[in-house]
């Protein structure tokens, strides 16, 4: 038979997928070269978790960043969602936004730095998508599993809770919103032993984040701004409104505070930066603003 | 308590989320609003299909396009990848690309459109995410089910196998890309009573996706072109050419074929229009180009 003529969309993803190397294959029936991927169902005391994330040129990185890094990026952002979920990643599917055929050799790049943090969790790349835009774009969808009605919300955070966060804050650019690591493990724990009330990711800075627990939880907070533990020459203002840093910010009731600081088996820091007020108490900052990085403004 | 700022982000995701309306909430434990969304899992007996699709402004639509058909379409494109795996849509994921603060009325208009096609299909839309682009950007992840080792995949035609496609073909634009509904009751009838052995939806032409599926089955065919379902007005080489028909390919074993004919529920027209050859036989199509649309070119 004659070879039958490949596209130069179907050559890219040949290569692109090609970069993934070895991949992870169990319970999983159709991945790459399929409509959709098929998975075997999950046992019935987890829970489902879904996620979706998209890093774009000239928002989370810039045309000089090392492609590598975008890929890495695109994928830990999402999975530092996961982490705050209590998750562990079952599978992704990357959607590629490719400018033009120049393009092509740098998201080769990208899917290589990707496929890194990908083996690191042992997480299947199982299908994806490529569309024409503008702008470099990656978006990564991922399925995960928790135990059944384990996963905290953002609204379970009680007057009187303690207010963590995992890591140091602020001082994310220029290096450490390409190079972090999600909190995957921090975050399994957490949920296994039930500590969090509430939890999410840092990813809009303490200044957008913590409202937002605050609002879904119907609550107020005190925070001490020398408290934050912060990273080399960042500041707790930093630390307010940059975002990127991708700790996890969760509350704990107060009774379970001294087990939880023994019991703590990371190296990651782990720093209470405040307490949950009843909404009458209003909320204090030390002067610090309520505002975050802000996509749209 | 003073009110906690919203940022321009908040403010639009919150109008947005709020154009889904009421929506199914069986089986989903966190869903708009928190980090991730995390639903029940899914009996043994069921497979998880995963998949992610994007339209974007300029490529799959134009400035002048409606806004509600636009995410109408984002959706329905998915619908359509799930549709040829045979699966039931259980949740949803929309990201959005947003070009400035002036396109929120327009995604408000777009969620609309979307929100209607989900409700006819039972389907939630359970989390999302906003980015800043330089185009209108809509994708959608998808989390469907099918019954445990029903789904079909490209690789299973064999030589002798009828190849038919639901639908008509061709003259896709301008109206039938927007507007289109997805095959779903057609590929899980298909896929229920076994009769696909390969299947996938048209969305690049049947010059793009009948090679994919060839390739992928390792097998050459013959394409009888006056026997292709036509559109008003469109030929045959529309038909190999266009793309965004949204229609299903799919081989079936001779043996079936009366029993497929005689069965066939639906009042969405059946076409054979061709049949599986070894490789060695090559391929045919008189004269009809094998190349579809191609997004890298």
């Amino acid at each position: 038979m004659k070879k039958l003529p490949l596209s130069s969309e179907d050559r890219c993803i040949a290569q692109w997928t090609s970069a993934l190397g070895h991949q992870p294959k169990s319970g999983i029936r159709h991945s790459l070269g399929h409509d959709c991927a098929v998975l075997s169902s999950f046992p019935r005391n987890l829970d489902l978790v879904l996620k979706t994330d998209a890093v774009v040129e000239g928002v989370h990185f810039t045309r000089s960043t090392p492609a590598p890094l975008i890929g890495r990026k695109a994928l830990a952002r999402g999975l530092s969602d996961l982490a705050a979920a209590g998750a562990t990643p079952r599978a992704a599917l990357i959607t590629i936004g490719c400018p033009n055929p120049r393009s092509a050799s740098r998201i080769l790049q990208a899917y290589r730095g990707l496929s890194r943090l990908a083996k690191k969790f042992h997480l299947p790349i199982v299908g994806g998508e490529t569309v024409r835009t503008r702008q470099l774009l990656l978006s990564i969808s991922l399925l995960g599993t928790v135990p059944k009605k384990t996963s905290p919300s953002r609204s379970g955070a009680k007057p009187g809770d303690i207010l963590f966060v995992t890591g140091k804050l602020g001082g994310s650019w220029p290096h450490h919103h390409l190079t972090f690591t999600p909190r995957l493990a921090e975050g399994q724990w957490l949920v296994r032993h039930k500590f969090p009330s509430a939890m999410l990711d840092l990813s809009d800075g303490l200044g957008a984040d913590l409202p937002r627990l605050a609002r879904a939880s119907r609550i107020g907070f005190t925070i001490h701004p020398d408290q934050i533990p912060l990273s080399p020459r960042a500041t707790p203002r930093h630390a307010f409104t940059q975002g990127e840093d991708y700790e996890l910010l969760f509350s704990v009731p107060k009774k379970r505070l001294s087990a939880l600081l023994l019991q703590w088996p990371f190296s990651t820091p782990l720093t209470p930066i405040g307490i949950c007020l009843t909404p009458r108490q209003g909320y204090h900052t030390g002067g610090l603003p309520l505002r975050g990085y802000d996509h749209l403004r």
